[in-house]
């Protein structure tokens, strides 16, 4: 009891910033995802020409207040951990940055406007927060099932992009340049948006015989999807007995996460865990 | 026995009406089922143009109808119902009430037309009725499975959107407006076609590298599908255990088992079965 | 043993006409596949209208001959069978007749082109032979299974077309005749389009809170194809243990069919089979 | 040990190229996979007719490299093989040498355009290589899941082409040339990209009654993947738990592919393996 009592306030804003055990925690991420989710919708509605015509100021003072509380969350993650320079080279790290610096520059250059995109990868912190999705219960076990069936899907959608590569060959010498096959990889996008039975019909066949192979593929990605299906559905079976938890809990020391519920001590650098 | 009797026309009402253990609540409920669909196939024949020009009366006279039957069955059933107020402001007695109030409305106000869309919520008084596919005994597994899986399933379609919002941004980045790509939430809504494999084509990629990072999105959301499907069907293969497709009789006669359901005489030695 | 040997013509006729047990049961069956499959290659190509201008005489004599063969094998069959009132009235019977008939009409009358479409309904014929497929031994618990789950797929296309008039009664108020939804019908036929990935894109939204709504609908349609698939997944995984081989031996009594291998009584009547 | 020393540079060279246990023989494999995959971007690259005007020396420069590169492989597959006839004549034989030749004719005739097309042939050299997959240890039990489910789907498939078709001919007769469903060919290639999911939306139903037909195909294609979805899901689910080890060894004196893990002589020819 006495040692959680001593607990520095880094050692609190650790457990509140990167971590979802707590109900501080908890409320810390649910305002962090409704703030992410509010500067993308931002991004998007900016976009829109006419609605940026009618509410650029509006839009752009709310741009500023979402990247200036993005900067204090950046600068709260790198003073609370024990080593900052590991958290700022990590993925979510640089992400982090990436995403907040776009307006600053704004400040310095004119027609910084492609930076801007940069801030839709904000979107990505949101699997951050997505440890919270394992409370659910429901994403854990299915992560392990996808992983497992990782290789066989890989190498069922590698043998797809091969099929796809022939038959839009194929089809580049049937139908030709006229029918708008104009070149291999352009058949080939066109194999592909058929196989997987998306049909745009920017490009279709023209001549019976194209037509009759376009048949063959669409009833051949028709009948593939099944594996793919098959793949995760049995290994989702298997895994539905058998399951792991593993709390939010990140080391505050190394930052390592996945413990199982009820670690004492860090699997990773052998430091004990709250 | 005599406490049945004593039922009073309130409490049978109630069963006619409100349950389908009886027949005369069977009986109501297939009618009211009849006349619900008879009232939405009004709604659609009369948005068709030509139809309603050349059938008004007829049309305007069968809404009549049915408005009324509604309105009759309203009353009996608030009437019927011990806590009438508690059905007043349920969701179907909301629903109930909606769908019979803009032919009345139409009286009294020139232009009600747009309060006259209001009567295809009817159909979902239907779901309603649907207790009664309760008694198929099909879906009712069905709904256990689909409630087991409903976390995994909402965490996956969340996936899916997000996936979506990145993948739409890049193309909106790649394409741009001068490609149909003229927003970034008309390029997200771009990305959910493609990704979902329904592919209008009204946009389409135009540059190589655009088809190239659609053809990207097309393969994933071929892979992808597999998820939802497998986690249904291991719910489904759990829920699964007992099934019945050939019965237990044996031949009083030579006593061969493993008679086919419905069948009337011993496949084995020709006399005739229970 | 006496006893086949004493077996008429006319039950020889029986069972190689109506079983595939016998070698030459087998054969008339492949035989008459292959006339089929010729005499639906004739009606395609005869539609095709620059084929049909430069072999026309070729096509009509080939028709003239399959005409005549199957109208041989239609007076066998009548003849061969104990109850013929029973076979000429089935549903083959019919179909047998009715793809025979508009041949000797186009003698009679002029302009009975449209009764020349009747010839396509041979192809149901192929069905019949299918009992073929039996063999493979695959088809017959994929029957099974099919059979168990019909059910509950029947209860969710009822569901899923529900959702499609609702949704589209939606998008027809949404996005209105301009955009073309121009009548309830029509906007569920979009609704579908949709739900069910096909995505002509002949009709598409172009409002944006349009495209917001049929973003939803398409995530839907790819979230639900996961319940038809899960059930017959379950269904086939259950039946993929035990097994019940059934035979093509029809009986000459009472026509039923699908009888268990080695039963020598037909369920149905009682009487004996070969 | 003394008979692994003796071994002849020809047996060393059959190890290297034909089989993929050994660390060279891995290496070569790898080597020719990048070689394959270089050379297909380089057929890709010259069919895009602004690269190939710009690029031509580059690409025709390296066309020739590759072109020696695989003559030079295919010479020594056929000298270090035991029977060289029994290589040249197989399928993977002459794939070899007409992915190989066509670039050689360019020398002595002009517009051997078309033969260019055959150098498209090399990507199936690439499923040669794929053997590699099997170390993955996925694909293999994959591919006894797809063979043992291979007869269902084949049945699967013959009742979709049937469905086809005659829903197909059935649009032909309701819609008619004047929208589109100009044959019956072209309405069953119609049936065909509809049943599929794929809707390109070049030809479309335009009657109400061709719209209604069609909505019931899309219903029953979006409702029957789930056949074969669910086969393969079973039958994967059923061998998830016994597995078969296959190397990638191939005999050097019969060249029988497919050997048990662990196996010292051929199952074919009972020659020593290496």
């Amino acid at each position: 009891m006495k040692e959680k009592l001593k607990t520095s306030w880094k050692e609190r804003l650790h457990e509140i910033i990167y971590e979802a055990d707590t109900r501080a925690g908890k409320l810390f991420d649910v305002i962090l995802l409704v703030a992410i989710l509010a500067s993308i919708l931002l991004v998007m509605l900016e976009s829109v020409e006419h609605l940026d015509n009618k509410y650029h100021n509006f839009l752009n003072i709310s741009e500023w207040i979402i990247t200036i509380l993005f900067s204090i969350e950046y600068i709260l993650r790198v003073v609370s951990i024990k080593k900052p320079l590991k958290y700022i080279f990590s993925f979510y790290g640089i992400i982090d940055l990436l995403s907040t610096i776009p307006k600053y520059l704004s400040l310095f250059f004119i027609g910084s406007h492609h930076f801007a995109a940069l801030r839709a990868l904000r979107l990505l912190r949101v699997f951050r927060i997505l440890k919270l999705a394992r409370y659910i219960g429901a994403s854990n076990k299915l992560l392990i099932s996808l992983k497992a069936s990782r290789a066989k899907i890989l190498v069922f959608l590698f043998f797809v992009i091969i099929l796809c590569v022939i038959l839009g060959t194929i089809m580049y010498m049937i139908e030709g340049a006229e029918n708008g096959f104009t070149s291999i990889p352009r058949s080939v996008y066109w194999a592909i948006v058929t196989m997987t039975t998306v049909g745009y019909g920017d490009i279709a066949p023209h001549t019976p015989f194209g037509q009759f192979i376009a048949s063959i593929i669409m009833i051949l990605g028709y009948g593939i999807i099944a594996i793919p299906t098959g793949i995760v559905s049995s290994e989702i079976t298997k895994n539905n007995s058998n399951s792991i938890d593993i709390n939010t809990q990140s080391c505050s020391h190394c930052a390592a996460e996945g413990h199982k519920d009820g670690a004492e001590f860090c699997y990773n650098c052998g430091s004990k865990l709250n």
